[in-house]
């Protein structure tokens, strides 16, 4: 009655009991949305704190910047989203950028300005 | 002047006019955005019967939950975070929690506190 | 120290500094968030715009809206849900309905009502 032994495996990053930092699977690596660590800091810089934390998780996964499929931004004050962009403006690799999405909602925590969800491809 | 044909078949899962419960394609499932049938339910109750739709949902497109790659969740209030994470912290496969964003939004039914989009892989 | 050659190339349609209008990997296309550019109109004339530019854009990337994945659709105001799915119900091609999720979000523009994100499969 088991299942059969799943034909692509998947690699959990990072798994703790109530989620992992991303799962790799066909090629695809979908990281979970990323805040901030830093809460006292403004729109720049938490989103400075979050990119560089996508960068690291990316490559832990065996991807980076230049291999991003889609992003998700949620803003807890969609009026950020020009200093987001400044930032953002500055990371993104040129001629990589990605097609992203960038809407408001209050995040889990108040003071955080900023979730970002990546999808990315492996090398 | 007719497209090809497709290198990879779609399965839709349960297909009606408006929408499907599921698509199938390269190995990975893409479900609907799950949200309780029992409106009168708090929030532990509607975590527990929109995660038993999607345990049912994964089944039939031929999955389960130790074969989650990313989940969304949409909160109508971001406090219920803790609710919901009692009642998932319980369902949760050890050793298979996913990469998850949780944020707030209003839904289409106020009477839903929660709605729920995954992505798993086939086995 | 360099990444080793990717195995599979992402195609990035419209590439620019800021974003691409889509990323396409590994039979799949990710299309960026897509929002009216008529603000003047209703929610059923904003609905009916976007879901043309993404025919146009699904058309570029080699896909069509019989190839549709996912769609996440983000509202202003989630009461404008019934004139969305009266356009929706309209645009889609029978038998091939997708899964969908349709929440509320303010969004980067006051005047935009709808924001759509769409997956979809190659041919």
């Amino acid at each position: 009655m088991g299942m059969p032994e799943p034909t692509h495996p998947i690699r959990y990053l990072n798994p703790e009991p109530r989620y992992a930092d991303a799962a790799i699977h066909g090629g695809v690596v979908y990281l979970a949305g990323q805040v901030p660590g830093q809460t006292d800091q403004g729109i720049e810089g938490q989103t400075r704190e979050v990119l560089a934390t996508i960068d690291r998780l990316l490559a832990e996964a065996g991807s980076d910047k230049t291999r991003l499929l889609m992003v998700q931004i949620f803003l807890a004050d969609i009026t950020d989203i020009h200093g987001m962009n400044a930032v953002w403006d500055q990371w993104v690799a040129p001629g990589h950028a990605p097609p992203r999405a960038t809407v408001q909602a209050a995040l889990a925590d108040s003071r955080w300005k900023i979730e970002v969800v990546v999808t990315a491809a492996l090398y």
